[in-house]
Order: structure tokens, then sequence, then C-alpha cells
């Protein structure tokens, strides 16, 4: 995305440089909204939580929020009470510059677990920060909450409530560390339509849903786990009735199915995006389940990589789901091509066909179980010998 | 192992190769028993169950086996009623050959999931595989059953009821696909103690809880784990109260957890051998979840091959387990050193002690909850590259 696009009105950003990660590269972003947005968030599940997503869960409740200030490079997560006092002085020196209450100001983290927030670092840099922050700067801001990305994520979206045209924007990072629920370190949307909080807080609980809570990279949930959605109506949409909260959570939902894609495309060491469908399950949850399992295992992720037609590693893993599976119904598709009829493979052809869709970057394996009409889908990717890489390398 | 050690009393087993493996190393085996033994057996609890599973299930219900004959190179999975027609003609082989009833025979089969066994190449190769058999010949079986293994697995071990000497022999193969439960492709037990099937599953339950149930390597669980016992009774040691059964227990117990012990050192890829123990859990299954998550985490386990004492990744795998964990009580250790004591980072001399054992290929990685008295304990080893381009060509 590049500057000069039209970006939601009423919002600023800007992304410098503040010295947290080795590599000098941008580490310190703030969202502000001109006037104050109502508010929405989702958090991770994770028993262990980082101190900002103690702190944004709190003040959530107040539905209100004025600006987000977000670092890469340090999690500050299992950082104890030092860490909460650090999450509260990076929000009170954005509240102090912007005159304003600290109780609407927002905070995440994201990079390395454990080690203290070099919180004289950030204080030096905020006020350059927020001077930098305007329209156009959220390529800058996508940029500074990268950690492992190797591209930063943006998806704007347009939609009109009778006529009165209202923009969402997301941005959003993570290569790692992915899984349900919920599936991305950080997520930020950023709207001009006009909704209560209430109203945010359904249609991103339903478009997380749909979006984040369906991909997954390597099956570890983060600590630090945040999307939150603000909303500064300075577009005049306003959501009056069911009917325009269907097409903004129309719009809603296409941004953040659409940065997971982005996610799972950049996931670490990444070579195949591949759609794991599961149809004719006892129920959605079983479909469910059983698309996590296959999504999640090793060992087909690592034959995805290989570009290994080996469906004996799919239906094993859906066998060892948990949940009922029949081999002699169960059928396997990858893209349009049947690789397995009534748990038995379709030959040499159709594996030679299969092998062909799986030297393609972006294909869909369709688990077909002919039990019943649960179904459901989920996001993965390979698992490549730079995923090792990238993670046992990752705080050298 | 080397020949001319004493074997079990009774037993007779030969490996050769009969061209089902593409290199031409041993894949065809058997264990033969002079007199009918006594049987029991534990298999995959994967809802895709490969046609020997299937076959076994059903016959070890007779409590009585004369011969195991097993195959490596193809699974003989999801290979339909030709499958289980196959395993039946591989166990009606050997009856013939050895003049007893089909009923008595076992079969096993590890390897490829989804291609047709090669039955013309076993039929051609068994009466040939029966003459080799002797009481040395458990070395060749041990090889003739390894897929991905890179060592052959013998433990033998001896006890003693009231001065009368048995003996109790395991072998196992298994490099990947390991999970609980249960998690060893293949494991088979020998012993010339005197023991009803009933006593013999009721150890065996016992023993593999301690054993298989305890490993992980990659949480895929194949499709066709089966571990047999079978006894003969050849010693003239008779297992006839509660103090005899807890001797054999303790023998069993020793064979199988030095077998599951083999196994991991020997996964795919690995370079540390590591155990994963929670104490101060709220209840033992709690305890087993938090093992068992930790133990699985992609990220800790390429943290672990790049020896980085990344124990962040560690409390966040704890923190999504999805049972109580209080990180601000939370201690972990790297053998005796603390890392994190009530949350938090021991700092970087702690670290730099922690890396050290973490350069060493055999320790422990220990979680204090310190919320109440569940404990447990999993192995597991790291998740190298070595992984990935191992299970990307395993068929190539």
């Amino acid at each position: 995305m590049k500057k000069g696009i039209d970006y939601c009105i009423g919002f600023h950003a800007a992304g410098i440089s503040a010295g947290i990660k080795k590599n000098g590269k941008k580490d310190l972003g703030i969202i502000i909204s001109e006037s104050p947005a109502n508010a929405a968030g989702v958090f991770t599940t994770n028993r262990v939580q980082a101190a900002p997503v103690v702190l944004d869960r709190e003040r959530i409740t107040s539905g209100i929020c004025r600006a987000i200030i977000v670092n890469s490079g340090n999690a500050n997560c299992c950082t104890g009470e030092q860490g909460i006092r650090d999450a509260r002085a990076m929000t009170g020196l954005v509240a102090r510059e912007l005159g304003i209450s600290e109780d609407m100001i927002l905070v995440a983290s994201t990079g390395v677990i454990g080690q203290p927030l070099p919180i004289e670092k950030i204080t030096r840099f905020v006020p350059g920060l927020i001077k930098s922050a305007e329209s156009e700067g959220f390529q800058d801001f996508a940029e500074a909450i990268m950690t492992t990305d190797t591209v930063p994520k943006i998806i704007l979206r347009e939609g009109d409530l009778d006529g009165k045209r209202f923009k969402v924007m997301g941005i959003a990072k993570g290569a790692g560390m992915i899984h349900p629920n919920m599936a991305t370190l950080l997520g930020f949307i950023c709207t001009d339509i006009q909704a209560t909080s209430t109203m945010l807080q359904d249609a991103l609980n339903k478009a997380n849903e749909k979006s984040f809570n369906r991909i997954t990279i390597d099956g570890d949930t983060s600590t630090n786990d945040t999307v939150l959605i603000i909303a500064n109506g300075m577009s005049g949409a306003v959501i009056k009735h069911a009917r325009h909260q269907k097409t903004f959570q129309d719009i809603l939902d296409d941004v953040m199915v659409s940065l997971s894609r982005l996610v799972i495309k950049d996931a670490e060491g990444a070579t195949k995006l591949v759609e794991i469908i599961v149809t004719g399950a006892k129920s959605n949850e079983d479909a469910r389940i059983i698309a996590d399992t296959v999504a999640g295992s090793s060992l087909v992720k690592t034959a995805l990589f290989g570009e290994d037609a080996n469906w004996g590693r799919i239906l094993a893993a859906a066998g060892r789901a948990g949940v009922p599976v029949e081999p002699d119904k169960t059928e396997i598709y990858f893209n349009d091509v049947a690789m397995v009829k009534a748990g038995k493979g379709c030959g040499p052809e159709a594996e030679a066909e299969a092998t062909k869709v799986l030297c393609t970057p972006e294909f869909s394996i369709s688990i077909h179980l002919n039990m019943g009409s649960g179904h459901a889908s989920v996001l993965t990717c390979d698992f490549s010998i730079d995923y090792v890489k990238i993670n046992a390398d990752y705080r050298s």
C-alpha cells in the first residue's frame, strides 16, 4: 500500500525505530484517532498473558479509545509487576503528549518473551513518534509492528450505508506462534463508521471466528494475541439497523479474512498456502476438530513442503483427531483431483495429477467424510527447513 | 546386542530382505515360540487402523499366539478389503509352514500408508524366513522391522521368582509418527515366564502407560501402533501371587521404559533427549496435559535444537495447555539451574548456565507450578532441520 491512498477519515499513524530491535528496524508505532472512538477487542486465550494484554482487557471495558501505542522487539510478557508499570508508562506518556486521559490509550507489544521492556528507549521516542503521525503513516506503522514478518500487512476496504461511504482498514503482524484461538499476534482495525462498542465487539467476534481463528502455522498460541477495533464515526456513516450491521460485518469479515491470508502467506519459512476443507462430518464441531488436526500435523506439513502427495498422512491425522471417522467412506481431493475414494488410494495417475497441484503455491485439500453434514475449513502452510532455522535462531 | 547372548527360552526369530523396501535392506521378520504362548496386546487409538491391527485385535481375544510375522516398507493401511486379505495371507502362509492354526499367528506391518502390500514378495520369502529362525535371530528381526530408525532396538532383562530365573526381551521400532497414545509403531515383548493372558494384558497396559505413552516425537499417532507380549512359560518360572506379579511388572516396566528411551534417542533428526517434568499442578491429569503440550510445542522443540534457553516459549506453551497455570507462581529449571522464579526470568547468569545444560545431549526441563501436588513427566526431543528433510522426502 503506497502513500497517497485515501485512508480512513480522522486517523493518523506513525512508525519509527526506537532501538528496541537489535537490527535497527522500525519498532515503535502509534495510531491516533482525532476524536474519541468506540472500541472493542479480542485477546489471547493463553493463561500466560503479557502485561499489555492485562492492561487492555481492563481498559477496553470502557468501550472508548483515542490512541494505540505498539512496540515490537519485546513482548513485555513474563515481566511481573514491572511489566505492568512499563505498559502503563507507555500509555501515560502518550496521554500526556496528547493531553487526554490515560484510560483512553491502549497498548500492545510483540517480540521476545521474558525480557524487561527497554522503557527508557520508548520514553525518549514517544514525543517524536506522535509528532510524525499522519494519515499516510499506516505503512510505517505496519512495518513497526513486524517481528519475523517479511512484509507489512495492510488491507483497506470501502462500503456504504444508504449512500454514505465508510472505510475499514486492518493492519496485522504475525508469522509464527500462530494458532486458534486466536491466531494473530497483533491486529488493529480502524474504521470511520459510527458504531457502538457493543456492535463492534459483536462484529469483531464474528469476523475473528471466520478469519484469525481459522489459521494455523505452528500450533503455538501467543501470550500477546490482541485484535483491537476502533470506530470514530467521522465518515458520517452510522449503523442504524440490522441491514447496516450486515453491510459492515461483510466488509469487516473481508478485511480480517484477507489479513489472515496475508499472515499465512508470510508464515515463517512457508512455501505453500493450503486450505484444509472437511465436509460430511457428524457435526460442524467434529469437522473443525479434524480440519485443525490435519492442518496442524507436522507429518502432513513436512509432506506438503516435500511436495509429496502422501495422503496416508492426511488420513492418519484425521483418524487421530479423536472424533468419528470411517476410513472406508472417506474421500480426499487435492483441488479437484481425487486421491482417495472409499478409504483407498486412486492409483499412480491420480497421484501424478495431485503432485502437480502440490507443486503450486496455493491449493486446497478436501476431506469428504460422507457421514453427515458437518463442515469446516482452516488455512495452513507447509513446514519447512527454514521454519526450523528461523525458530532455532530467533533470539540470537 | 550380539549373537551368543542367552535369549528367552523357546523363542526363535529371523529377519531377511524380501525386496519390499526399495533400498534392499531387511524388511521381513518373524518370531516363533516353540510352544503356544499366552498373549496380550495394545493397539493404536487412531480411528484409521491398518489391516494387521484389525486382524490382531480380533485374534488376540483368544489369548494365545505361536508366531508373529512382521514386514517393514509398507504399512498395509488404507488398503481396503485387499489389505485384510493380504494380512490374512501372511499369517496363513506361516500357519501352513508351521503346521498350526492360522488363528495363532499375529501380524504387523510398518511403512508407507496407502499402497497395496506386495504380497507375492512376502509369499516367496516366508518359507526361507521360517527355516532361518533361530534363538540368536533377534538382531536380524530387529533390523527387519526398522523404517526410519537408524539402530535396531532390543532390550533384555532377567528376573527370578522364588529362585526360578526368567527373561523378558523387548524389540521395538519407531523414530517418527510417535505420540501418546500410544507411541511406538511396533513393539514385541517375548518372555519365558508363565502368566495368563489376563495377567499379561494388565501388566502390558501398566507398563505401556509408563513408557510408550510417555514419549512424543512429532505429535502424530500412527495407524499401525501395536505392542504385543507373548509368554511361553518355558523357563518354569510361574506367576503365582501378587508378589510375583510385582516382580514381573518391575522387569517389564524396565524393558519398556528402556525401549521407549531408545525410540526417543533415535527420533528422526533429533539431537537432544529431553524429559519434561511438571510438578505442583492441581492434579496429575493437569500436569500430564501441560507436560504433553510443552513436549509437543514446535517452538519449544526448535529452540531446543537451536540450544536457545528460550524459557518464554516453555511458559507460553504451558499457558496454552488449557488447564490452570498461574505464571506468577511458576518456576522453571533446566536440570538444576533455575531459569524462572515467580514467573520471571532469573537473569543473564542463569541463562548462561542453562545454555550449558542445553548444549548437552540429555537433560530435563522441570516446571514447578506451585499450585498443588499433581505431577507428570514426558520424554521428548528437539525439532531439527533433519526432521523436516527426513519427512519431506520420506516416500521418494
